[in-house]
């Protein structure tokens, strides 16, 4: 099986449904692309257009949608509540089944160089695919957004692009191009009224103030549930594995004597990390999603 | 999606390497088929054929795959360890994503007819498919095998096919067709030198000694490893989730005071319950198979 990387392009268009059609139609001229997801947000004016593919059909694609959204989106006109700084704002690569991060990083750089060169659009590489440790937090690359990016990217030496010319375009703005692992957003509820029990569970397990890493996470009231949630996304379960997370937050409730209701998988998670859960439950030795009837027929 | 079924046909030819690469020729010819794979075991002189498609393209090809084996399989001249009736011995149909047991019943019986009437080869109902009770299970249906159902179907009322003409096909025998779920095949190593603690609780959780519905299970010693292993086949996960079977091996392990080392999943494991087991650890209340990112992609 060839590798199958996914694409998660964000545009800054959420309105104009025949502009956000047109981008889609490109994404999907070419062949074995398979569109997954679009979400508009009229709100952010903002879409999140989600497809899939082989390594070369993903790059080829992506910079289709890229040249669309410079063609169809002026950022001078673009208000939302979104930050933004590029027509195609964001544009990461997530490795799937046969594919590594490493690839990701490397379709990063191909399609990031040819939007600098082909399309003159300043490209900024971050997360997985940053060159600069402090492009790796997308909201690092994003400061200022398109209005404060046109000065910082002539005067500021640490905000030239990796890619493309050092002026912003002038309807385009800049774009950031990145690898990143599939994001799994994870909810665990406990029984409790009080908020700061799963503020604190949250607090002791996030990587941003010392817990795990690859693990950001809030605490919130469910109001009228009699429960409140420790809301996370787990950035790279390979790093952090759920099961690791659960048992962490299991602990975490144990200690102040309260009890976890249920949990929440919300939207995707890969394969792999489902096939890793169960082969904890069981203790299996040797277990990995090849075993998977479905993926025999269905790859 | 289109449902998809899987099928899996036994044949009575496990030597000659033509006449298998044939059937299997037969089985691709329909448009759609996916062969997932063939064993052909010499001992047995027999094969075992995996493939899966719609439904529409799978009972095509099933009984393309009986025409095949009729023409080039002469069980007069058929010996091996393996019980057998017929060229194609048994033909089961399993439902995978989007078909239900009812749609391989209907397989079954369609199939099954066009097998009766063209091929005139007498047709026994087995399993989910069966009509009358002790038809259920498959080894009352072969019963005496080729040699014993010649005089049998003649004379026994209680023998009689559910489709097709009463005598037997003088070189292709008679065909078992039926339907059933996915089989798992789980193993589970415990620390002991003494195969009686493996045997007991093999016993204790198996159906046929009134343990849990659709489990068969033996105990047996892994000679020079320190370990003995309940072996188990589970025969409908949706009867008897695999997380439950584990549970009460655990609780036998626990009050006989051994401990679990490991567990093994032999071959394909449907991801309907791989995706139970992940919900069973995490406590997840709402979780299914679709929300697993690859078979977006993949289906």
């Amino acid at each position: 099986m060839a590798g199958i990387v996914e694409c998660v392009p964000n545009f800054s268009e959420g309105r104009r449904k025949d502009v956000i059609d047109k981008i889609v139609h490109s994404i999907r001229s070419v062949p074995g692309i398979k569109v997954l997801d679009v979400e508009s947000d009229p709100d952010h004016n903002r879409s999140v257009i989600t497809f899939s593919g082989s390594k070369e059909a993903v790059a080829e694609s992506a910079f289709r949608g890229a040249r669309a959204a410079a063609e169809l989106i002026d950022l001078n006109k673009h208000t939302g509540e979104h930050p933004r700084m590029g027509a195609l704002d964001v544009l990461p690569f997530i490795p799937i089944s046969g594919a590594t991060m490493e690839d990701c990083v490397a379709i990063a750089n191909k399609v990031g160089a040819r939007i600098g060169k082909e399309l003159r659009i300043p490209v900024y590489l971050y997360e997985a695919a940053a060159r600069k440790p402090d492009r790796k937090n997308l909201e690092n690359v994003r400061r200022g957004q398109f209005e404060g990016l046109r000065q910082a990217i002539l005067a500021d030496e640490s905000r030239y692009p990796d890619y493309g010319p050092r002026m912003i375009h002038p309807t385009a703005g800049a774009t950031a191009v990145g690898a990143r692992m599939p994001l799994i957003a994870f909810n665990v509820n406990v029984r409790s009224t009080d908020v700061e029990i799963a503020k604190s569970i949250a607090k002791k397990i996030r990587a941003s103030s010392g817990g795990m890493p690859a693990v950001k996470a809030l605490g919130f009231s469910l109001e009228g549930r009699k429960m409140v949630q420790v809301s996370m996304n787990l950035t790279d379960y390979t790093i952090t594995p759920i099961s690791k997370v659960f048992e962490a937050i299991k602990k975490e409730a144990d200690e102040k004597g309260v009890e976890i209701v249920e949990s929440e998988i919300i939207g995707l998670i890969p394969i792999d990390a489902v096939c890793d859960l169960a082969a904890k439950f069981l203790m299996l030795g040797r277990f990995n999603s090849n075993q998977v009837l479905e993926r025999r027929i269905w790859v």
